[in-house]
């Protein structure tokens, strides 16, 4: 996965362990598409400034899904049900057995 | 959700990130089903002192999934998932038009 799309899912999860200025930050620039010196313009500090406070909010979330993997855990959960839901798409209206019970598999696996 | 097993989800989730001690507290109260007097007893405190970490551990996990709500969202969908799965099979290898559809809408909602 490309790196903005990583940090917007980073921080889709773990953003609100972030300070108020750092989720400002990390929204204008990932997800807003600002750049550092639009940022530091109207915040009114040096474009370093942004620059760091982007790259300490970088640190923390990958500190936190070092730990504790739940974004990985979420997008395998997410690939299964996907696996699945191409199976049923694929099968139209002629769903055989075989398909149905590996279907059912791949959902029981998600139940644990 | 009973308090053991909502304990031992926010553990689960959000465990690494306790101190080792919180931790070895938290399996041992919670998943091993030790007393208070036994965690006491084997790590040389007092009864008090287990009760007061497993609190403050209780506290730490709380406020995590308060500020995150993760352990919600993963709950959610695997009660989605659930609901797919009932429906297939309920239907054996009768799958008709209208469940399929059905199935399919829960996983594409799941997909997001």
């Amino acid at each position: 996965m490309e790196k903005l799309a990583w940090m917007n899912l980073l921080y889709d999860f773990y953003g609100q362990l972030l300070t108020q200025r750092q989720q400002k930050f990390v929204e204008l620039y990932y997800a807003h598409d600002f750049s550092l010196g639009e940022i530091a313009e109207q915040f009114g500090v040096s474009r370093q400034a942004v620059h760091d406070v982007l790259k300490r909010a970088e640190h923390i979330l990958t500190r936190y899904e070092e730990k504790l993997g739940l974004v990985a855990k979420f997008m395998d959960q997410r690939r299964q049900v996907g696996e699945a839901l191409a199976l049923l798409d694929n099968s139209n209206n002629s769903l055989d057995e075989k398909t149905l019970m590996r279907v059912r598999e791949i959902l029981r696996s998600i139940m644990g």
